[in-house]
């Protein structure tokens, strides 16, 4: 059997349950020019929540009745196509289900070995590329210079701070409790990590940023990117990840008051979207095995297990209890 | 005598009377390496409501008890500098008072005949400058490409829009009234103009917009920024000049809430001060006028008379009162 996560009805702030479906069908087999892969691992993304909303976005949204897009690992059981054999492991966009039927298009085999399976969907997949693009295509860190990082302990954000530090620069993270602070500094390396449930983050920035921020790499919005508009250096550049401090939130977005911040210091902001690098993912993923080969790139998943779990695993996307990227397994391996 | 227009304290909100002091006293002899000007036209630009700030920002802010700080031009005196002889025409940061001592540094040479002489404080003066590199510098807009500037029948606006069509693009000016969009259609060859006194912004953007924005160069900051947002294209890019709507707020500044917009659209947002291009002045300058002597660039200044009427033609900025550049005479022109 087939048990699948579809999207029932649009969520009105925090994802519940009844937003959610659960089905069990039998497999279908795979038919002409298709495979059928056996899903062990589902990447659980914040951008997820956008896709479950009726808004124009950089992707359509996921449809009412539809299985819930996301990244995913699985094992090819049967295929059709002359690429991939059963057995293969394989990478890419197949849904919050237990297997799934794919053509092949967008799917990627990985070799495994070489690092654990779940580091394809953080450090060595969409998570790491993220990180790869966001900080050196749009912020061009130079050494010596300081990189905030917001969601400094998420799956995005440690990466991003990891990959600061490999160009030489200063890495401030800022995360919520004083665990995630030590996980910063001890394993991450960052230099320096804010608490900000335990200081006002303004201080904070003074504190660990004297000459200022050169790079803010913002995962989280809301307050704390007006905050660190109010500490950014001259040239310096902010990339848009995310915001996930306002995902859920039911009221209006809270807009950088202190945007003018960007004059001042002729600085820039600048959103992006990983699917726009596509033809330059071997670049980073190259890049990024190498560093995790020569052990300079941690990569750290917490699993989750149980695709009826779903629901509730998400959650935790939000409520701040996780650290490094979040992976739902969803079938065992063999 | 000279007359001088000094900071004596500074305003909450918009300036009112209470904020300058006139002062009348006899002209200095200019002393060794010293020329004295008699400044003939002051330029009043929506920055000198942020020099009136004690804040920290991109130039110190004017002190209580000194001459207001604006661009001039004058004509030279007296002169104990090789390089000025009394009769030159020059343009400099000379302050608002009918005389000045200059070292000479900062103050250039202008030759009159080639432009009526208040075009050296417009269209090819910091004006003109402000336009040219905010415009071709930060947003590179291509042939075909929709260019939406706010403010756009004022000083730097009413020179970006022209710039934008000699570059081949579609330009849409937002500016308040019908008088001012007028002006910007019939005289200064913008593509579309909106009243956003008249129209809803957002239904507006929808009707001159019909392929989106990519260029939008703003003036104005708040609901207008905010507006625009929903309504840029992939890869767009903002350039912040200004924020009028908010020089004189005394609430918190309003942030643009659909900054993820830059996500969304993998846009950017950038500020710039047009000193940062002071190696590169002559570049735009020698081009300005280039455009100005082939009638592809208009200059358009509104004068006004009498040192002692600056508090309130100052204010004619923020009023929406005006077309083209605001200039101040302080004295006749021999």
């Amino acid at each position: 059997m087939n048990t699948q996560i579809k999207l029932a009805s649009r969520p009105f702030g925090l994802p519940n349950r009844d937003n959610w479906q659960i089905e069990s069908n039998p497999v279908s087999q795979p038919g002409k020019g298709e495979m059928l892969v056996k899903i062990i691992y589902v990447s659980l993304d914040p951008a997820m929540r956008g896709w479950m909303n009726d808004a124009k976005s950089y992707i359509p949204p996921v449809q009412i009745g539809a299985v819930m897009r996301a990244g995913t690992i699985g094992q090819v059981v049967s295929s059709d196509l002359e690429k991939f054999s059963p057995g293969d492991f394989v990478v890419g966009n197949m849904g919050v289900q237990q297997y799934a039927l794919s053509d092949g298009k967008g799917v990627m085999k990985i070799q495994p070995g070489l690092a654990p399976l779940t580091a394809y969907l953080g450090v060595l997949g969409m998570t790491g590329i993220t990180a790869y693009f966001g900080l050196l295509d749009i912020c061009d860190p130079q050494p010596g210079e300081t990189v905030v990082v917001s969601g400094a302990a998420g799956a995005v954000g440690s990466v991003v701070g990891q990959i600061a530090k490999i160009k030489g620069c200063r890495a401030v993270g800022i995360a919520g409790g004083a665990e995630k602070c030590k996980y910063l500094i001890e394993e991450l390396g960052y230099d320096e990590a804010i608490d900000y449930k335990n200081e006002p983050l303004r201080a904070a920035l003074k504190r660990t940023c004297p000459n200022g921020i050169d790079v803010y790499f913002d995962n989280v919005g809301g307050e704390m990117l007006d905050t660190v508009l109010t500490r950014i250096n001259l040239k310096a550049r902010i990339s848009i990840c995310g915001a996930i401090s306002q995902y859920n939130s039911t009221e209006a977005v809270k807009g950088p008051a202190n945007y003018l911040s960007l004059l001042v210091n002729r600085a820039k902001m600048e959103g992006f979207i990983v699917f726009d690098y596509a033809k330059r993912y071997m670049e980073a993923i190259t890049q990024m095995a190498q560093w995790y080969s020569q052990g300079k790139l941690k990569s750290r998943e917490q699993i989750e297990e149980g695709i009826e779990n779903f629901p509730e695993v998400l959650l935790k996307l939000f409520s701040g209890e996780k650290k490094g990227k979040l992976i739902l397994q969803v079938n065992d391996l063999d």
